[in-house]
């Protein structure tokens, strides 16, 4: 039975979550890990009272660096400033650092791991990823006896309740924006939501790890949700498939991984097809165990805290003979040109008399084909994005009007 | 950089899939861990020739025990004989053990697991519950910030497949059943499965794991789904609800569980509902993280290797510091008689003039009430099981035909 500190940094939705999951279930922490532990101080620019923990809160971040019984730290302060200095110079003094700031891991994962390795210490990171829901540890701990071929998740909140609603309410996208905001579940500047950076953030995490080599945010294709419409809508319906913002990575031969995060039209039989409102799900593929699949709450103050909460647990009982979490700094040709990689595409176009002839002869058969009211549905084959692209054109220059395009999860 | 030896004992398709899936891997795991690991020996009682690791057999499980260079050890053999004695004497020579044996876990755990925890070594069994998907871990190491508060899984795929084909197919529980056994899914003698003792031995797992605190199988109240009619499946497809074989554990007040195994009515909006064929599937609902689920194959060769690896690969890493699975040989009244359990019930009856008024003066109003040609289908309000027994005779005793009832997941 030994003892150890631990201290939250930051006291905002998250690290009032932290402390309270923490102390919720303290009794039954201690009795399955067989260790006293407790946090000692609480970081925060604003002072507390009336809490049970008034006595814990600091404002001074030299206070936690420099005392040796603080072994762990949950950073929740969230931001690149000054999350990023603070981080570094505990891992270098020795601690190891538990996060839930995705933005933090995606930019400098590579080299925040490298100086927790050279200290000996952890750097954890299990709520950066769908929020409470078990994925970074299920994919580097259950299931390292795989090759993972593919993952493909809905890990944004705020764009799969938008979604949701204009597809089961009919609401405009502007309208589900609103009631989101509304609701609090989009902030008032809601851009890294709806354009896709922080679902490129969690998959940029996601493929860093199954891969080995940091892949960073820049080398990923990112489209946002803005540009749907009712009538994208609608055509998906037809087809009893919905739009999701998917993140998605595939290992490709030659060590080389596609990954990129777009709108994509989802079939009823896929796992994610069902996920809906503020809920997040990851569908993995490997090699042996087939396809699995995680559910639950992406976001929020207490699911989020649950998995800092784990992941402060697992640095308690780290042993330094341990090196559980590790990637490098990798070769950036690592990730193909978006426009390499294949998809099936849904096509919605205007419908006249020549329209399916000419879209067979661009596109070959397709794999699906609908038609209603004055428009056509058409799914390619998988093609190249690039020889989607360009025989797209040359339909364009026939004269055909494509309302718009979605790529199809398979 | 170290270097460890392993052993896998037993050949059949989960000890041939897991040294396949321990190879298939292995360049991906010696990068992520570090360290150098090999299996040296594979017993079986039959030689086996024209394997790559012909070498590598023997029938003699002295040899494994005796060899100081082995660390880790998986037990596939299955059943008790002559797995418990072996896993003991090798736990004793301080060797870690990983299994996927649910009926040795389930029926000695708590001791082995003490065995364990006296030598400074591992009993894992992740692929015990769910095959391939991670569950066992997600539970003890991602959930530990929460207080579990129930759990309800498909945790056995051959009933699934089973009810799959009854719903989808219309299918008789006879037909279904042959239809698996010639498949494979079942075994000539399937009473494991179709009885419900597979599914009991998995719920005995999780609810030991959750309660810190060991549930034997001969506590816990199981039914099977040779019962379940054609009319049954008919009913509750009217209610768009299905029924699937659920292992059900809930923690109670004063450290009291919940624990059975039942067919129920499952309503749509479950994320069980749409699980189908083999597949597996776990709702946890914990206090922080609210409702998270697990899916993917429950059984099979690969899957089953696939969790059977991630537990060679934690005991290969492990350092005697750490101390992360435990359950204790419990106090026996700690699972509550199933009778004083709380469930809604949905009743299939006769439809008469009085029945709806009858069922109301016994139950009260209820949840869903549902007539077509001459049947009523009512479901209760939440009512201890003991209470529903003996509404449901005085119901009886009044004339009424009751043709037959289940248990509703909520």
């Amino acid at each position: 039975m030994s003892s150890q500190k631990i201290a939250v940094m930051g006291y905002g939705v998250v690290g009032s979550g932290v402390v309270e999951a923490f102390y919720n279930s303290l009794e039954g922490i201690s009795k399955k890990i067989n260790d006293d532990v407790d946090i000692k101080y609480i970081l925060d620019i604003v002072s507390h009272t009336g809490t049970p923990f008034d006595e814990k809160f600091t404002s001074d971040f030299e206070v936690i660096l420099s005392d040796p019984e603080v072994t762990v730290v949950a950073e929740v302060i969230g931001g690149l400033k000054p999350a990023y200095d603070y981080t570094k110079r505990l891992l270098e003094a020795g601690k190891s650092v538990v996060t839930s700031n995705k933005e933090l891991v995606a930019t400098h994962g590579a080299e925040l791991l490298q100086i927790a390795k050279e200290h000996n210490v952890l750097y954890l990171f299990e709520a950066s990823v769908g929020g409470g829901i078990p994925i970074i540890r299920p994919l580097r701990m259950c299931l390292i006896g795989n090759n993972i071929k593919k993952i493909a998740g809905i890990v944004n909140g705020t764009t799969n309740f938008i979604l949701t609603k204009m597809f089961e309410e009919k609401m405009s996208f502007e309208d589900a924006l609103s009631l989101a905001q509304k609701l609090g579940y989009a902030e008032r500047n809601p851009s890294a939501d709806i354009d896709g950076h922080d679902a490129c953030r969690k998959i940029c995490i996601i493929s860093s790890l199954i891969s080995g080599e940091h892949v960073y945010p820049d080398e990923v294709h990112t489209e946002g949700i803005t540009a749907i419409t009712s009538d994208d809508v609608s055509a998906a319906a037809k087809l009893h498939y919905t739009i999701k913002l998917i993140a998605y990575c595939k290992q490709l031969e030659d060590k080389k991984t596609q990954v990129l995060v777009a709108p994509m039209m989802v079939p009823p039989q896929s796992r994610l097809s069902n996920i809906k409102d503020v809920f997040n799900g990851v569908v993995v593929e490997g090699d042996a165990v087939g396809e699995v699949a995680f559910y639950g709450r992406g976001a929020g103050k207490l699911p989020t805290a649950s998995a800092v909460v784990s992941d402060i647990i697992e640095c308690v009982k780290f042993a330094p003979t341990s090196q559980p979490v590790f990637w490098k700094d990798g070769a950036h040709d690592k990730v193909i040109d978006y426009k390499q990689g294949e998809f099936s595409f849904c096509i919605r176009a205007q419908k006249t008399q020549e329209t399916l002839e000419k879209l067979v002869s661009l596109f070959g058969e397709g794999e699906v084909t609908f038609e209603y009211d004055n428009q056509l549905l058409f799914i390619t084959k998988e093609i190249k994005e690039a020889d989607f692209e360009s025989a797209l054109n040359k339909l364009k220059q026939q004269g055909e009007i494509v309302n718009s395009y979605f790529r199809v999860l398979k």
